[in-house]
C-alpha cells in the first residue's frame, strides 16, 4: 500500500428495506427485502460500486409477533455471506453472531471456511445477545446475566483464536513424490481448558487468507468496551453527537493502550443512516415521508424490544416517560441506559421517546455536500475512524454511492480503487501472528 | 411434470480430489481440492452439465494428525453450499450437519436460510456423528451413546420441522396500504417442550420455497434405519451388492409403512465410486495406479478411524484380523458391524481389510457401457432409487458426465433437462403439509 494520509473507511448494512422500521411501506420501499436475493445482491453491487470496505448484517435470534418487520423473515447471516462470496469480488462479508447461544468451534470453522470461500473477506461482529427471550428457542432455563455474557463472550474469543492459530500458513506442504501431505511441526493443538469452554482442537481449516477473520464489537456497555478492547479488531458503537463519539474512542484508545495493545490495531465505527436530497428542504421532506409511516402503536412496539418487549401501550403516551425500574438491564443495556438518561434530561413524553427511536432523524441529512461536509467533519476530527452506512429511506443508500462517495472521494478521503484484496489489508489492520509460533520462536 | 417411467435419481460428493484418501498424490488431482473454490465450482458446473439432482457433501467436526488428508483442512458444508447457491441454478445442495453437536434453532434457521437464497434447493444430511473424540470440541464431558444419539436425533427432526411450519406458505401479506406485514392466524408458535430440548420459536425466517428443505439420513443401523422411515425424505447408504441393497430398500419400505407412511416418500442412494475407461483393462489399469497410492501405513490409519482411532500398527498385517472386542460399537456402529463379519467370514488378514477398505474397488467400474448397465441393473431391479457418485480416480467424475449420463439418457432413464426448480420436486417428492394449518383444518 503506498504512504497516504488516514482514509476513511466505511461499510455498508443490509437490513430489509433501507430505513425506519416501517419503511417496507414506503412506495419506493422493496418490501420483502429481508428475504429477497435479488434485492441484496443488488446492494452488495452498489456497495462495491462504491468501493466500501465491507458489507455489515446484524441478527437476532428471537422474535414476537411486535418485532420489527424486517426481523421476523430474513436471512440468516453466515449463509447470506457466503452466498455473496463468490458474485462479488472486494468487499468484506460481515455477520453478527452471537456467543452466548453457539458454539466456538463450529462459529471458529464458519468464519474460517467463510474466509476461505471469499480469498480473505470474512468479519464477525462479535455480540452477546441482548433479549431475554432467547434463552426460550435454545433450550436455557434463563438468559445469562449481562456482565457474565461478556466473561463467556472473552473466553470464547480466545477459544476461537486459538482455533484459527491450530495451523500455521504454510503448514500444508502437500508433497505428491513423498506423500507428506502437511509438516506435522506446524500444526497446534489447542487443549484450551477454561472456566467455560473445553475444547481441543485442531480446527479442521487450515489457517485463512487474512491470518483470522476480523473480529467486530458490538456493545458499548462497559463490559463491551473491555472486550473491544481485549479482543476486538473494529467496534460498531452509535454515538449521536461527534464529541460523544470523541469521547468514546478515546477511551476506546486508553483501554486498547492499558492492554499493550496500539490505537492503530482497532478501527472505531460509527453506525449511522444518511438521507440526501436536491436541498436540504428536500432532504428534510423525504425523512418526513418515511417517518410517517410508523405509527405510534408501532414505534411503542419498537421502544419495547428494548425493554424486555414491555408492552408501553399501557402508559398515557403523553404524559413523561414512564419510571420501569431496571427494566433493560440484562438485555440492550448501553441502550436502554441511554434512552432513560436521554428521556429524564430532556423531561420527553413517552410519544416523543418512542418516536425518536422509532424514527431517529439521520445524523447526516441533507444534499451532498451537506452529508459529505458532516462526515469529514466527524472523521477529521477524531470523532470515528469510519461509518456503517444505513440508507434512511429506500433509495438513499443509491444516493449515497453516487453523490456523496465522489465527493469523498475528490477529498482525497476514500479510496478510488481496493487497495489489495483481503478485508484486513483494506481496512489498513495488521495481520495477526499465530499465537503458537509465536511462542516457539520466542523460547527459541 | 409430466407422467413419464421412475426415473433415476443422481447426486454428486464433492469431498477433496475424487478418489481414495491418497487420490491427492495422483498426478492429475488438484492437491488441494478439499479447500479449492474454483475446483468446487468447477465440479459443481460439471454436475449441473450432467443435469445431477444434487451436490452432496459429507462432514466431520473432529480431527487428529492422522485423519484422512483431505478432512484435515475444508470447507464446512453451509458455507460451501451457501457459496454455489448464487453460482448455480438448479442443481440441488445437499450438507451433513451433526444433530448431536448443534442446536435446532440454529440448524433449521441455516438451512431454511440456504432455501430461500437458493430458491428451493436445500437439503440436509442429517449424522449423529460417529467420532467419539468430538466430544472435546464442544465442552462435553463424553460422546452420546450410539442409540441415544439416535432418540436425540429424532425430538431434533421433531423441532426443526415445527420450526420451518412457523409461517404459512402465504402469511407474509405485506400491506403497503394497510400496514398489515403479515396474517396473524399464519403464524405458528412451536412452544416445544421435550426430553431433550424445549424450543419456543417461532423461527425468524418464513416458509421456504421447498415447503421445508430436503431431510436426508445417513446411517444404517437399527436406529438409523428407524430414524429414516420416521422423519427422513432420502437415505444415503452404501450397500456391496444389488441383492444386499435390495433388501436393504425393502426393509426400509417395510419401516415406512409401519409408520404410515408411503415408500414414495422416500428414496434410497446408493454411495458409489465409478472409474470409467476406454476398454475395461483400461479401466482396472486407473484403479490400480490410485489403488498404489495407498501405503499400509496409511491404510491402516484409515482403518483405525473407524474404531476410535485404533492403532492397528500394533498387530501383525498379514496375521487373520485382530479381535478387537466392541471397538467402534459407539461409533460408525453399522460399519464397523459390516467389516469385522466380512473379516471372519472371509478369514481375511488385516492387510487385506484395510486395504479393502482404503481403496475400495467401485461397484461401476469398465467402459462407460459397462457403467451404465451396471447402474441400470440395481436401479431397474429395485435395489436402489439413485446413486451418490464420487469419482474413483481425479477425472472420473468429469467422464461419468461425459460419457455416462448420455448413455443413460439414451436409455429414458435420466432427465435431459430439469423439470423444475426445487430439488424436491426435481426428485419427484411430495410438498410437506405445514402441520399447524393441517392441524386447524381437520378441526375446522
Ligand atoms: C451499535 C450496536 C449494534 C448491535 N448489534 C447487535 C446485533 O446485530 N445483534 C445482537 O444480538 N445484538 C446487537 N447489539 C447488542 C449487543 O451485542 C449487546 O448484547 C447489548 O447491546 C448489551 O451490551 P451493551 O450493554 O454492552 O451494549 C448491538 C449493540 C450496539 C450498541
Ligand atoms: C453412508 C454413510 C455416510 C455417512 N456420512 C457421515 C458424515 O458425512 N458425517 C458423519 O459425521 N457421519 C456420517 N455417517 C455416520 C452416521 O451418521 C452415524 O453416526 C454412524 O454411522 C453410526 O450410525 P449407524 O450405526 O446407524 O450407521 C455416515 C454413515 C453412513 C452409513
Amino acid at each position: 500500500m503506498s504512504q497516504q494520509s488516514r482514509q476513511l473507511r466505511l461499510g455498508a448494512i443490509i437490513q430489509g428495506p433501507s430505513g425506519n422500521m416501517s419503511a417496507w411501506r414506503h412506495p419506493d420501499a422493496v418490501a420483502d427485502a429481508s428475504i429477497n436475493v435479488e434485492f441484496v445482491q443488488q446492494l452488495a453491487r452498489k456497495a462495491e460500486q462504491g468501493r466500501f470496505d465491507f458489507l455489515f448484517i446484524a441478527d437476532g435470534l428471537y422474535i414476537t409477533p411486535q418485532s420489527i418487520p424486517h426481523f421476523l423473515n430474513r436471512f440468516e447471516p453466515i449463509t447470506l455471506l457466503s452466498a455473496l462470496a463468490l458474485v462479488t469480488r472486494h468487499i468484506g462479508l460481515v455477520g453478527t453472531l452471537s456467543t452466548s447461544y453457539s458454539e466456538p468451534f463450529t462459529v471458529a470453522r464458519q468464519f474460517a471456511s467463510l474466509d476461505h470461500l471469499s480469498g480473505g473477506r470474512a468479519g464477525w461482529n462479535v455480540v452477546t445477545t441482548p433479549l431475554e427471550g432467547t434463552a426460550k428457542n435454545f433450550s436455557r432455563a434463563k438468559h445469562t446475566e449481562h456482565d457474565e455474557r461478556y466473561r463467556v463472550a472473552s473466553e470464547y474469543l480466545q477459544v476461537t483464536k486459538g482455533l484459527w492459530d491450530s495451523w500455521e500458513a504454510d503448514a500444508f506442504t502437500r508433497d505428491k513424490a513423498s506423500g507428506q501431505y502437511f509438516d506435522p511441526t506446524k500444526l497446534h493443538t489447542l487443549n484450551h481448558q477454561g472456566h467455560y469452554y473445553q475444547v481441543q482442537g485442531p480446527l479442521n481449516v487450515g489457517r485463512t487468507p487474512q491470518g483470522r477473520p476480523i473480529v467486530f464489537q458490538a456493545g458499548a456497555s462497559d463490559a463491551g468496551k473491555a472486550l473491544a478492547a481485549e479482543a476486538a479488531d473494529a467496534i460498531y458503537t452509535r454515538q449521536e453527537t461527534p464529541e460523544q463519539a470523541k469521547a468514546f474512542r478515546d477511551d476506546v484508545h486508553q483501554r486498547l493502550i492499558a492492554q499493550g495493545r496500539s490505537p492503530d490495531e482497532l478501527l472505531v465505527f460509527q453506525g449511522t443512516s444518511v438521507i440526501i436530497g436536491d436541498s436540504e428542504a428536500d432532504a428534510e421532506q423525504r425523512y418526513q415521508a418515511t417517518a410517517q409511516l410508523v405509527t405510534l402503536e408501532k414505534a411503542l412496539e419498537y421502544l419495547g424490544r428494548y425493554f424486555e418487549h414491555h408492552d408501553f401501550s399501557q402508559y398515557d403516551p403523553d404524559a413523561p416517560f414512564p419510571d420501569i425500574g431496571n427494566l433493560g438491564e440484562n438485555s440492550f443495556r448501553s441502550t436502554t441506559d441511554a434512552i432513560k438518561h436521554k428521556a429524564r434530561a430532556g423531561n420527553l413524553t413517552l410519544r416523543q421517546v418512542a418516536l425518536e427511536e422509532a424514527t431517529p432523524r439521520p445524523s447526516f441529512l441533507g444534499t451532498a455536500e451537506q452529508v459529505a461536509d458532516g462526515l469529514a467533519h466527524w472523521f477529521l476530527s477524531g470523532a470515528t475512524d469510519g461509518f456503517i452506512v444505513r440508507g434512511g429511506t429506500p433509495t438513499a443508500f443509491d444516493d449515497f454511492v453516487d453523490q456523496v462517495i465522489p465527493l469523498l472521494q475528490a477529498r482525497g478521503l476514500y479510496r478510488r480503487e481496493y487497495e489489495a484484496t483481503t478485508l484486513r489489508e483494506n481496512l489498513g489492520l495488521p495481520e495477526p501472528e499465530n499465537q503458537f509460533a509465536a511462542k516457539a520462536q520466542r523460547v527459541a
